[in-house]
């Protein structure tokens, strides 16, 4: 699936054409086309902002009229920011992206309109398109510019894509919490190192210490490697205290044993 | 509720800081901290950047150390592209910023980290976070600039605000389908208007080309409104058709009654 074509309305700043392309390439979309363009295109400076989004810039269609620009297009959304049609249908940008990949998957071509930087899309303009879309901006300070309303729609349309959007490109290795022999060797191994400094005072206190650090422990969820690095801090503090100098005590526990100092 | 701060890690070009402030402003935040920036800060290149987004600039705070720039939040979170670190939970910006703003509403203080221009957050600064969040970009085309990777999480953090994502700032005015009594008036001023013409021929078909015509202003959905316009072409195709010129036919339908000609 190509995805949607993005469609410029006279854009002005060839740098501004750059930056979509750059934000189309992200999300993995790269039709564009341009109606209009206030300045020459092929455009250096819109290359050099596309940053390496060359196969966007290379295939990129100039138009002298809209309705050339859209005239093979089936489905055609246009975005504004202003309140000012009546008939069409307003969408947010995650409920239109959906209906374009709805229009996509079954093989009709679709396109997004985005109108000039100053001023946006005319009336006329707005009257061709099937329906709208706008953003959640702040309404004290909405000043989208035209690359960062492609890329929140680029956006949309590749999550749009994802059977699930939380789903993220990779996750950490999932952690299995270690099994509760392995914590509990080192909850054993803490509290004897603790013990035997007498961590517990008064007396009467040490079951609910005891409890205490039980539940901070095993709160964590900690996994194999997180659980290794902490008796390891543990062995270390165990034997290089001040109080209780290299060498000075029993071994206490079973890591004691395996240590070489 | 004041909404995450925003903390930039050494930020090599000011026009980035700029369009980080303006990226946040569009979307409802406002505080942003520069970690150690490359160019002196306050910034004129920055603040024509900003476009505007002056409340976002005159309140940037600058400091030497990331840990000092987190050291009063509760809650932090990182942004990165590169799979890398091994024990943190790696988050899309949906989930990340439902659990920011999960914090803020029960008044903990949260931040968002974006590294450098160039090679983003270092793995020890990465180790300071409580989660990671990252970005679905096309694989084969993942360059996020700083002030991109600001913006979509601006814009998901305003959208973990709203009620419901498929709300939007305005709607068309809700249209109501005009009842049926009005629909089948212009239905049969058309079908009348076209019956004079000799449009049902062979006579057999005409039950079912007027089974069409009805099919397709019925599943439009037409408002008031529109239905209104609709009757007015039909009015005026009907006068000033050349076979039957103004004036030349009994009136037909309502509305012809009304007219002035």
């Amino acid at each position: 699936m190509d995805g949607p074509t993005i469609i410029l309305v006279e854009p002005q700043l060839p740098e501004n054409i750059g930056m979509v392309a750059r934000a189309m390439a992200n999300f993995g979309l790269f039709k564009l086309r341009l109606v209009n363009p206030r300045e020459k295109f092929p455009n250096e400076k819109a290359r050099a902002a596309a940053s390496k989004a060359d196969h966007v810039i290379n295939n990129t269609q100039v138009f002298c009229k809209l309705c050339d620009a859209i005239a093979d297009l089936n489905y055609v959304i246009g975005t504004t920011a202003r309140k000012r049609y009546s008939f069409k249908t307003v969408k947010s940008a995650v409920e239109a992206t959906r209906t374009l990949r709805h229009h996509e998957n079954i093989g009709h071509k679709t396109g997004i309109l985005f109108g000039r930087e100053r001023w946006g899309l005319e009336n006329d303009e707005i009257s061709l398109v099937d329906e709208i879309v706008t953003f959640p901006v702040n309404p004290a300070f909405a000043s989208l510019n035209i690359a960062q309303a492609v890329l929140i729609m680029s956006y949309e349309w590749m999550k749009s894509g994802l059977e699930n959007t939380d789903d993220t490109a990779f996750r950490a290795e999932e952690i299995k919490p270690v099994d509760k022999a392995t914590l509990h060797g080192f909850l054993s191994q803490l509290e004897e190192a603790l013990d035997i400094r007498g961590y517990f005072r008064p007396k009467e206190r040490k079951e609910v210490m005891i409890t205490n650090i039980r539940s901070v422990f095993t709160q964590a969820h900690f996994g194999e490697s997180e659980v290794r690095l902490l008796r390891g801090i543990i062995s270390s503090l165990d034997h290089f205290s001040p109080k209780f100098p290299r060498g000075s005590g029993a071994p206490i526990g079973r890591d004691r044993k395996k240590c070489e100092y």
